[in-house]
C-alpha cells in the first residue's frame, strides 16, 4: 500500500561535526536497505532544500511508522503522510515505467 | 526532468450534467494520451479528494506549461508544480522498479 | 485499518429544498450502512459545525476512497484523510471501551 | 463528556538521556492510569509523528485541563482541545464496537 | 461549563430584503431568549466585523451544539468553540462584577 | 472601555527554577491587583494550554498596553488584542449576571 | 483614541453599473464627511489592492463600530482593527508634521 | 514616497542586560534622528506587543532599505514593508492635520 | 524604480466568450504597450498558473498604481506588490545580461 | 531554464564575528562567479529584509540544486524555488533591455 511522505530534516547547528557525519552516513545506509527492500519506491530531492518526496510502500500504517522511525534522522525529521489510492491512469502509467 | 504536480480540479455546481460528462471523458482521453507518451510518468488520488499528485516529465518548464493547459479541464484546476532533482537514493529506486 | 476523518460539509445556497431533504436522507440512510458494515468505527460531530470526526476501517487506501466517494453528499464534502497507527496505550484503551 | 485531543511532544536536544528516559517511563505509566481510569477513551499515533490523537472523558473542562497538566511531558506538549457532541450515527457505532 | 464562540455571520448577497429583514429580527429575539435563559452569558461585537464573541453556559457539549442550531442564522455562521475553564483568578473576577 | 487579550506564555526551558517560581508568584499578585482594580474583568484558561482569554477594562489603548507591560511574564507573553463593542444583547446579558 | 484599519472592499461582479456608480459615489461622499470630522486622521491606498489602510480617531470602540458601518460600501468590506497606543517617538512625529 | 512599515523586535532571551540597555538607548536615539529628518513621518505602538507600525518617506527604495537597516536592532526585527499610494482622501486628510 | 509583482487573474465562469476574448485581446494589447514603454521590464508565467511574475520600472508608488489599474484585468486580478532595492550583484547581473 | 528563487537567510545568533565575517565574504565572492558565469540572471533585495529575489538560468533541476547549494550560506537558507516559463510578452520585454 502506498503511501506519499515529505521528510524534511532540520539538524541542530550546534550537533557535533562527527556525530553529524556519523548519523549523514547511517541515514544513508538505512535509505538504500529501505529501497533494496522496496519499500521506498521513489525518492526526489525537493529543489533548493534539505527535504525529499518519496514513495512509500507498507503492510499497512503500523509498519510505516515504524519504518519511518527506523531512520537515523528521525528525531530531526518532519514527515507528512499522504495515503494514496489508485488513479485510472495508474495502473497505465506503471506499465509505462517497464522498458 | 521530472515535476511533482499536485492538481485539485473544482467543477462549478452548475455545470450542465452533459458538458460535465464531456469534460470528464476528455479529460481522461487527454490524461492516457499523457501517459503512452510519458509525459505523465506516475499518477495517484489523493485518498477522499477529488486531486491527485503526479510526475511529470517535460523537456523543460515551457513544455510542461503547455502540457498542463492541454488537459480539458485545466480552467477547472487548482495546480501546484515543484521541480524534483535527483536524490542519492533515485537511481537505486527506479531500478528496483523495473521487475 | 484506521483512518481519522475529518468530512466537512457545504451545501449550496441556491439547492432547491426537495433535492436538500433527499440528499440528507441518502448520506443518513448510507451512513447507517458503514456503520453496521463496520467502515465507520466512531464519529462525532465537531460542536456547532456542519462537520464530523470519524474513524473509519477499510482494508486498503483504495476501499476507503471508495467508501468516503460513496457518501450522497461527497460532492460537497471537504474530507481530510489521516493514517492511525497504534500508540502504545491503543489496545488497552480498546478493552477498556467493553463494559 | 468527549474531548478530542490532538498532543504533540517536542522535547528538547539538549534533554539529558537519563530525564529524558525518566519522563517518558513517568508518561507511559501515567498514561496507563488515565486509560484505566477511562479518561482516556481510545488514542492513536498519528503516522510519522511523534503525536497522538486522543479521546477523553472528563466531567467538565475543568477536570480535562487538570487531567492534561498531570502528564508529565505536558510542558513540553502542545494541545488542540475541540469538544464533541453526538452525531445521529453515534450510539449506532459505539454499540457495534461491543462484541 | 463555559464555552468562548466566535460567531461570524457570512448573508449570502442574493437573499431577498424580505427574508433578511425576517431572519435577523428572528435571529434578535432568539438571542433575547438565550440571554434571559442564562445561556448566553456575555456577549460583545468585534469592532468592525459583522461577527460576535460570546460566553455560553451548557450543561455538556450536546445541549451547546443544539442551543448554537436554534439560531436562526445558523446555516449562514462560522462559529468557532473553545471550551474554557477556570484560571486562579476567575472566582475573584466573577466577584468583582457584582456590585 | 473593553479589550478581549488572548495571552500566551511560552517560557523559556532554560529558565532557573528559583527565578521561574518568583515570576509565577510575581504574575500571581500582579493579576489579582488588576482583579481588584476592576482592570481585568473577567479571565478563564484555555483547556490545555498555558494561556488565557481575559476581559480587559481600560481608558484608553495607552492604558491597556502599560497594564498589559506591568504583568511581571510579559517578555515571555504572546498578546493578541481586539477591541470590543456593545452587542444589541450586552447591555441584557451584563444585567443577567448580577443575582 | 486612534486605530488602524485595514479595509478591503470586494464589489460581487454581478452588481449592476447603476448601484455600482451610486454605492460609489456614497462612499466617496462619506469618507469626505469623515475626514472633515476628523475622524479619517489619515488614509492610503495599498498600491495594486481595492484596499485602503487608514488611521481612525473615535471616543471609543463604540463609536468606531458605528463610523465603520456608516461607509455604505461596509456590507462589501473586510476590516481588520487594530488599537494604537503612541510610541516613545509619536508625538516628536506628530510635531515634525506641522510646517 | 511613503512606505507602511511593520517592525517586530525579538530579543533574544540570552543577552546580557548591558548589551540589551544600549541597543534599546541607541535605537531611541536613531529613531528620534530619523524622526528629526522626516523619515518617519508617523509611528504607533501595537498595543500589547514589542512592535510599532510606522510611515516612513524615503526618495526611492533603496533608501529605505539603508535607513531601516541604520537601525541598531535592524539584527533582532522582522520588518513588512507595503508601498503606500494616494487615496482620493489623502491630501483632504493630510490638509485635516495641521492646526 | 522597480517593483516585483505577481499577478493572479480569476475570470468568473460565467464570463460570456465574447466579452471574455474582447478582454483577453485588450490585456494583451496593454501589456505589449507597458513593455514597449519600459514599464514592465521582464515578465514570466508562473508554471501551471494563470499568473504572472513581473518587474515594473515606475517613477513613484501611485505611477505603479495607476499602471496596473490600466490593466483591462485588473477588476479580476489579485496583486502582490514588493519593492526592490538593490543587492550588492545587481548591477553585476544587468551587465551581463547585455550581449 | 529560468527559475525564480527566494532565499532568505538566518544566520545563528551566537555565530562567532569571524566565521560570520569569513560567511558572508565567501558568500559574496560565489555570487559574483555565479552571476559572471550567468547561473544568476538577476537579483534584488527584498526591501527591510535579508532576503533577495532572483533569476536563476541552470541547465536542468539537478544543476539548480546543485548551485544552490554551492551558496558556503547555504545551511542557513530557507530557498523557494518556482519554474518560469515564457509569457508572451516575455521575449519583447527582453528586448527591450538591451539598450
Amino acid at each position: 500500500m502506498l503511501y506519499l511522505c515529505e521528510i524534511r530534516t532540520r539538524l541542530p547547528g550546534d550537533l557535533p561535526a562527527a556525530e553529524r557525519a556519523r548519523l549523514l552516513a547511517a541515514e544513508a545506509a538505512r535509505g538504500e536497505e529501505l529501497v533494496r527492500a522496496q519499500r521506498i519506491r521513489a525518492i526526489w530531492r525537493i529543489v533548493g532544500s534539505l527535504a525529499n518526496v518519496s514513495v512509500w510502500d507498507a503492510t499497512d500504517h503500523q509498519e510505516l511508522h515504524a519504518l519511518l522511525q527506523s531512520l537515523p534522522l528521525s528525531p530531526y525529521q518532519d514527515v507528512q503522510v499522504r495515503p494514496l489510492a489508485e488513479h485510472p491512469l495508474t495502473t497505465l502509467a506503471d506499465g509505462q515505467r517497464i522498458p
